[in-house]
């Protein structure tokens, strides 16, 4: 039977052979969920970079610049870490380079992994079907934040394991313990993080909206992958 | 306000400065609670060792060797990981050198801390009271399974902020996970770890009854502190 395992931080990743695993990669606030909400929008391709200084030389190959550091965004980039920014026509067809402090670097720490896809509430079942229709075992990668496990990937990572028990089986404490904690919170989701660490970082950026847009299950019915350094749409 | 953090992993404790800190270090089956249960017996001293053969080479001068290494006792040592053997009259002011898979792993990984104490549901209450009185934020270390999280010491460091609510502030989101999962386990801990990766582990040793005895609360009213390299009370 397949199983699921779930690495609560990237400062974990050592102790995961992923070689023959789907990797999904999650970073709830924000930058998985703005991956989605891009692609979604018609954005053709997302270059996940972990190095700032990498991501804004991209600019010379035609791509547009974006993503965060300690929520912020960073200064001269196209674009910030909001889901609402890349809800934007005049984006249709574009190439973004993108780096946050968290979620770029997770994907970095992914590779090598038989397959990386990004995961987000807003596209759950998605990746949930996906998961259910493949072959291979699963490893949730949560992108936590500066290695210190958090509460909303942890959830994420708990609402695929819930929705796959009946497929897919857990290997270890790590997704039990993700679970019961989803199963927790699932009915006000926005309630249970209400004293999260990184909830109470962006409240202090104002963007209420943002967090609750975040945790709103199944939006979009895409599931982006990395393909040669590049997320898209198959 | 004095805080308390979790780290959830041995292998995350590069995240956590705790030069200032009180370390409480936790492997509930079985290496704390064994040493909290040898110290309440009579014991003299426990010296943990991260190696093995270091471990042995005590004897010579004067120590009693015991451990495990995956769950099994090591061969040609005195003891095992079973709380039950340390309740022997014969150990009384005995020296003991002592290493496990994780727990002395863990103790090792905490040096440099202000301070470092031993805690087990056995001596829940006693470390509470302890936490309480003293001056220190606090770190409650996971001895977890070859680095990976498990769900009894993550219960434990729950049960710790828990109890700790009104006097010591959580510092990020591992304890609130962890003090949301106790607060769901806390009527039936067996119960609850049932489905657990070491639990299966254990039981497949035929262990049950050292699982029941290892998530009693407050049998011994003991704290083990690190002393020049020897857990002692003090």
């Amino acid at each position: 039977m397949k199983t699921i395992d779930v690495c609560l931080s990237p400062d974990l990743m050592h102790l995961y052979d992923v070689r023959s695993r789907v990797v999904v990669v999650v970073d709830i606030l924000r930058a998985t969920s703005c991956m989605v909400t891009a692609l979604e929008h018609g954005i053709r391709s997302i270059r996940p970079l972990a190095d700032l200084e990498e991501c804004r030389a991209m600019r010379s190959q035609g791509y547009l610049t974006a993503g965060e550091r300690n929520g912020e965004k960073v200064e001269g980039f196209d674009f910030g870490n909001s889901p609402f920014e890349y809800m934007n026509e005049k984006l249709v067809g574009e190439r973004i380079a993108f780096t946050t402090t968290n979620g770029t670097q997770a994907i970095a720490k992914s590779h090598g992994a038989k397959e990386i896809i990004i995961g987000a509430f807003l596209n759950l079942s998605a990746v949930t079907e996906y998961l259910k229709k493949g072959n291979d075992s699963v490893l949730v990668v949560c992108a936590a934040w500066k290695g210190k496990v958090n509460l909303e990937d942890t959830l994420f990572a708990g609402a695929l394991v819930e929705n796959l028990k009946d497929d897919i089986e857990p290997d270890c404490d790590a997704p039990l313990a993700a679970q019961r904690l989803y199963n927790l919170a699932k009915n006000d989701m926005v309630d249970f993080l209400k004293d999260s660490s990184h909830v109470k970082r962006l409240n202090r950026l104002n963007i209420h909206k943002d967090i609750a847009f975040c945790v709103t299950p199944d939006q979009y019915s895409i599931v982006p992958k990395l393909i040669s350094g590049e997320l898209i749409l198959t």
